[in-house]
């Protein structure tokens, strides 16, 4: 049987760009799916640049306006990596040029934003990069809490630091402008913190939250910090900072329930901590998991048991799955709805860290 | 010359009483303090236990009302280590007929309470026995942080976990009542999570909290998680629990500044992480010290670099520095005024957890 | 200028043949080098499963006899993915027809082998794909050391331990048969570990060792260890099992110096950890080092600082560096010549486990 | 019943001097034993200090020969805290005189000197001080090993490492001068380390070894490492140095057999590692278990679960356990024989290092 050929376009050549094509370029090396992938078009607004990026990552044709992309007959799928406020106009665009449409993370820069996204993409395959929920200690995790290893949850505190706020030699970027990034860490880093929580842990019922801007002149958050009460009961914290000194990317979740805890660093991506309060007293401590091993998921998928995976596997593995599940003709998640969700958070939490007050962030 | 001989009376004989009478018995063999400490007399109201605790410890006499041991002319100091409710009454009484006055943390069951045991104490010597500021580790983080090597601090989180809640062969404690307790976890756990916030990062302008009890019929809080801000301008999060599931004593704290970051774990009591941000970038990373060593707190006070303490050397610690500024005829730090500072923030929580508004929390 | 065109012949279709495959494939992703690389046949015995292997990677012809292939004029590269025992016919073969030459490790079953591909390979490019070496963290450990942040080296203690041997699901491999494998874990696992010590801590000059079988029936050694003593007047021990149990894929080394230490875990790929005796001696500790930072090797190559590599950029990294040197007609290391050492001192390893004597392990 | 009076002559003031102070004085407070623990003597040659050492004690009484200590009629045990080289003469009148005797370790500077020491108590109660084997940890360690949860064992690698002999600012000591201390690691550390994998791992069968000064001019080994086969069928080294470089007091072992993997490092002294095999596959781990906690060894003794001990309980325990044996009649380990054992293998590790060859280590 002969495979369908997907033809891509990518929008956006920066360091998303870079982890799209890569995935792009790597997800039939590891995932058997009935789909030819072709890297088509790559467009961006700097052509000066555009060339060498499409020659290094196999983009046949390169393009600077992104409405003629997404009008093209000849693209199967548009795959939106550029900077935050424009992900609404071109994935609604896309959506509605009947394209299957990939998003980066956040959605969008507003709930209201967002509702017109999913609203747009109701009849087309969909997805959020939201990459790091497909890690594989993060799905492990899962498996683990919906086997019952966990059990009743009493809490759930994660953080995502980074330290580069305090870095004066850092050029100035379009994420730390409320035009271009709609908010500072908040959309950044804690979207990602977010959406983790809720894929572990289900959703989030209120929230009371402060935020600071240490820069100064800076129109946009460098920190936020919330207290969630979830749906299930169990209540927590949820963090983002640029101004973590002492770690370059600390993504961090720690679920602790009635029967057990797991404990997640993101740089110790192969690693999961699980604690399993059901053992005999005597002999219960974490224990650290290298999550490449047998019987775990994503076990066949790249090496053998005990050879680490990278940062830009998470991308590949979400492209892998959402390619799997578009051959099943399943709907893949995070979906467009999902992260919306996360945006009903999101700015809840903004909300909050304004008024003072809890304020409800169900959907 | 002569030592001056300072009698004292203990009040409690649980598990407090025991790390107080080890405190007591073992000062004079690490401290050289002028004093001849000895144990008169121990007090409790279950007789049946009395002897064999005093016999084992060394206390000479006996007593079973506070009362009385408390008039003595022959008693020189009174340390109170009995359930949070009776913390008032002894202290006022003691200091009243001018004992030195040593408490078990936390100093009272309510702000209110806290001014009038300070009140009454205002001419004796007085300490709050909040031993884990006395870890060498954390004197060392407080060093660090005078010398400059944090700089302007961004965040600061700790949190106390434990897991006492989720074990059901436990039995009832006085600790779980709120008439003998005052309150739950805030009293017993997040007041030591505030004193050494306060001791290493200063005051605390403001504070939002959520507080949850997960035991059926209990009426203290089992939990408590505060969004804070300091009067340094940073931010961030205390906590305590006991259904922190995986940890059996886990008291933390991480503090982020400009130039560099701390992070302790009370369950690897001998150790301080220390990250520089002022070195060359490739060679950042946070480094555990082992804080046992040459040049660092308490040095000499105990065994050779290397040989690690435990947890009653905290109380040693305590109370051999209490006893070396009242030869100097200095005042203790935490005095019972540092711990009324500590109240009234653990107050605003309280109440910030009833009404989900921020309140003030300065003194 | 136009690149100049490598067409690549892989024998193999293994593991080793889909991490060679991978590093082809990437390289030109992440490495800027004067080259086009071509996939241009690969070549094993099992015909069945070459056409999908070919398929997958991008290899454009498929061949089942190697005699065939290094013949061929039209492949400028031959690299030798396939069973110890095979190393020396195809290496020579591949050399004798003036190919490019890599070779995966260890070079040969024997010194005399190895020294017999040495020779033939004296006027071709070639490289042995020891690729724990390339490693940014171990990279940067022999940066360190270059550096003069060790010093004088005291100790150099390394081992690399799998569990593979105890566990009875395993498949039989021809790694554990002497006709094809030579050794067992000498040649598979101790290669590594002898060639990164050389490395980082120069030649060793003597040798005594044990080795033992720990599975029934089996013909070659299961675990090897062996002390050491360095050209530079260290000492130290070096060892591999297959019976490591707890380990998946530990490889670890530890240099402790007169200005300091650095320890490494292949498990913890990202992370060297470095303990600076020439720091003020109450912050000193040893801190780990998350080594995707900037200002250390390879920090521009793939993603940016703190975003995690795993297992197959090691391979990349090799093969990437292999290009650039000869793109500026410099030899690479570790070449034929270098691997032959490292054959030289598993020889001597395995000798003196037999005699019980130290044995000299200069080449 | 009263309890019986031990009369105790302490021999040394040195940092063991201290140390066993501190566990006579505080033994009873922790061990529920029948006797009243009188610290009747203690006798150095340095009178100056004396006083002051036995005032800040409780050491009734001071003296300055031995001799005369050992033949007094009033004392019940002699407790021997001095250099190595006074272990036999003293250890030897003491038991000949009928004393209860307690020796530091190495029990004596030879073999055949530890066998006149043995022959002479062999009528009396003894122990050596080999205190490390009764770290809660360790002890726990050897309990998992006696419950099977280790199974067959394959290696058992250990080091003592400390960085004292790169510290240029320490004062010379006893412990660098053969004629004092007999040997230099090999009796100061590498003796704890072969006393330990004894009591973990059984006899060693046989040995051979490396020695090496780094000191200029020094007399003694700075370092030593063996290879072992012990008499289970097991493989490994042992190793001690004082060139540690990043190491204060890093006394190791990992112990890897066909059902499970243990790991403890003495710097972590409350912590060992554990690594079930028996577990399923996807969620095996190392786990780090507190060691106070419920159903472990020593779980009453001191405070509550969670709460860590140090350095100075190993001694309690050493001293808690020999008291409780000898109330019970039965015969303390390690005992002057076990001891004894050490001694032959120690012996064996130093000959070897000199002639290279393999030697037999069994008694």
């Amino acid at each position: 049987m002969q495979n369908r050929k997907i033809r891509v376009a990518l929008i956006g050549q920066g360091f998303m760009g870079r982890a799209h094509s890569n995935a792009f370029a790597q997800v039939k090396h590891f995932y058997d799916v009935p789909f030819d992938i072709e890297r088509a078009v790559i467009c961006a607004r700097d052509r000066s640049r555009l060339e060498a990026t499409a020659a290094t990552w196999g983009w046949r044709e390169i393009e600077t306006d992104w409405r003629a992309v997404v009008s093209r007959k000849d693209i199967d799928l548009v795959d939106v990596a550029v900077p935050n406020a424009l992900h609404a106009p071109i994935s609604i665009a896309a959506a509605e040029a009947g394209k299957i449409v990939l998003c980066e993370k956040p959605l969008a820069v507003s709930a209201e934003e967002g509702a017109r996204i999913v609203e747009a993409a109701r009849g087309v395959p969909n997805m959020v990069w939201f990459n790091y929920r497909r890690a594989p200690a993060v799905v492990f995790a899962r498996r683990l809490i919906d086997e019952g290893r966990i059990g009743r949850v009493f809490h759930y505190r994660a953080s995502y630091l980074q330290q580069s706020g305090n870095d004066p030699t850092r050029p100035p970027s379009w994420k730390t402008q409320r035009a271009l990034a709609g908010s500072g860490v908040i959309g950044d880093l804690l979207s990602h913190v977010v959406d983790t929580a809720m894929y572990l842990n289900g959703p989030i019922r209120e929230v009371t939250a402060l935020t600071e801007t240490f820069a100064p002149g800076r129109d946009v958050d460098d920190a936020a910090i919330a207290l969630v009460r979830f749906a299930n009961g169990s209540v927590g914290s949820l963090e983002a900072s640029r101004y973590g000194v002492g770690c370059r990317n600390r993504n961090t979740f720690e679920i602790q329930g009635e029967r057990g805890m797991i404990r997640f660093n993101l740089e110790n991506l192969n690693h999961l901590e699980f604690y399993d309060a059901c053992e005999p007293r005597n002999v219960q401590g974490a224990r650290s998991i290298l999550v490449t091993g047998p019987d775990q998921p994503y076990a066949g998928v790249f090496w053998k048991p005990g050879h680490t995976i990278g940062y830009e596997h998470t991308f590949i593995i979400a492209l892998g799955d959402f390619l799997s599940a578009l051959a099943k003709g399943e709907e893949y998640h995070p979906s467009f709805a999902d992260a919306q969700r996360v945006q009903t958070v999101l700015e809840a939490i903004e909300k909050s860290a304004q008024s003072g007050q809890w304020l409800p962030a169900l959907h």
